[in-house]
């Protein structure tokens, strides 16, 4: 299936040479769009330039429906708008896409589609949830979550988790540039297939979930990692996803955990270093690497938190 | 003012002894209805029991206008509430509350008004913003941040900085006992004041907001501390709340600086250890703190990212 998702991929911004060579959309931190030099002091008084994110407002229309205005970071307009429509319900698996129209100076995405579409009561029941959220859930979605079954074959093994977070914290990325940015992987084994960054992690997840629908990337056999915290809404959005494995460097909420218990979600949090904790569907994990001692995280490239929220 | 706060305050749940005593309202880790026991496995396959923090749905009413549900560790709701309305502009300084009825089982607070309210066209236009955001703001609120003006004689010395970043990282709270979550502290000189957790952290800074309603308190010699990076919606806030200082240990988006440069804020970004980064409002900051090197954190206290989003 990655196979697929490789001939039809589109162009992210890989950066040369060694790991970034494994992914198939990778962060592209030399996009002087992406980030803005920036002039201050340090604590000594110095004067310092550094560079810092970039954080747009992006109005989402379905055809004639004006949807939300997002902040996000600006790459990859398309796939976040469709991933968003999915994740929210609005867009059906078996929708079809008539056409994305971005206008960068307006700041405008529209998506237009086969299907008429008509959410004027649905815009109005929003649920503002946690943390990095998206900010809305609507009703339905969490009738559609539990509708979701997640495949029981799929597995983790403990040298493909251990792989895959040495390989996405040294890849290039606007985090290890600008900071204070979130990053999301999509992957499949021990290789990272897309890995997007967002100011808003949620926005993160959406270009992931957009790029896996307009690419046909089957979830069955998926691993979805992101640096942000387990909420309710970051099991809710995997499980809509159809991921059967959810892995996050930060930590856990009680709700995100009893969702993904009751979902059958793999969910695996406090990942750093050789350490982890999984708390909800334990059995898909295969325990085949050595992990009696713990290497840790070397500092350069160690979260320091600036990804908080 | 602080003085004024301190004999009207609520009783916070303020942990006992040391640095806590100088809270007003500080984290109460110990209160079993803030988090959950979860059992699950480490990375070597072995049985643990940890704790994870509570995320609860709290519908917010504005009179008889249902506003929005937002998910929260379920502290201070009422002062949530009051927070949430004031940072989107629809409750006015000059508000007279009549009552706040909070009901735990229904999961619903309502705020009420001397004044008649209508929000019901403003409800429709909404901005879905960065990060752990609030995941709305009103269209007039930008229009009420340009008239802002914060005073120009308030200051931040390093040494109070220090102290307080310190006090903060060393104080009982839940971020220490189960992670993933957010604080925000509402300080005076190098006393922290007020100290709020909350899985949003939109949520941390809303209480606070109303704590500063409900008690009084003035802004002006107030310095605002968050674990939150400094996205344009934190930069928003803060400046809606009236307070010129604004410190975080996370990183900084172009558009938050691009807007506290505009309303005048002093803007601390990347703030560890001894080391800080300012990139606006750096005439507030009195260099009185010897800063010639950086002891870092120390472990058990520094902030792994767990906070992220």
């Amino acid at each position: 299936m990655a196979g697929e998702a490789v001939t039809e991929a589109k162009g992210g911004g890989v950066g040369g040479g060694g790991v970034a060579d494994e992914f198939i959309v990778a962060p592209n931190p030399g996009d002087p769009a992406l980030s803005a030099p920036v002039s201050g002091i340090d604590h000594t008084g110095a004067r310092v330039e550094t560079r810092v994110v970039q954080e747009r407002a992006l109005t989402l229309y379905l055809n004639a429906q004006e949807v939300v205005t997002m902040m996000t970071i600006g790459d990859h307009p398309d796939l976040l708008a469709v991933g968003y429509l999915l994740n929210q319900n609005m867009l059906r698996a078996d929708d079809v896409i008539k056409g994305i129209d971005h206008d960068d100076d307006l700041g405008v995405v529209v998506v237009r589609t086969k299907r008429a579409t008509n959410y004027e009561d649905k815009m109005k029941k929003k649920v503002r949830t946690s943390g990095c959220a998206q900010g809305t859930v609507f009703g339905d979605v969490m009738e559609h979550f539990e509708t979701v079954s997640l495949p029981r074959d799929a597995k983790l093994k403990t040298s493909w988790l251990y792989a895959l977070t040495k390989k996405i914290n040294t890849a290039p990325s606007l985090y290890l540039t600008a900071g204070a940015i979130h990053g999301c992987v999509l992957c499949e084994g021990d290789r990272p297939l897309v890995y997007m960054e967002d100011v808003g992690r949620h926005n993160a997840v959406d270009k992931i979930a957009g790029w896996m629908f307009m690419n046909g990337a089957d979830p069955a056999n998926k691993i979805f990692y992101t640096t942000g915290r387990l909420t309710s809404e970051m099991v809710i959005k995997t499980v809509m996803m159809g991921i059967p494995i959810l892995v996050s460097r930060s930590g856990f909420t009680a709700w995100g955990v009893e969702l993904a218990k009751q979902a059958g979600l793999t969910l695996i949090g406090r990942a750093r270093g050789k350490r982890f904790l999984a708390v909800a569907g334990e059995d898909r994990i295969e325990f085949d690497a050595d992990a009696s001692y713990d290497e840790g995280e070397d500092k350069k490239h160690r979260r320091k938190g600036a990804g908080d929220d």
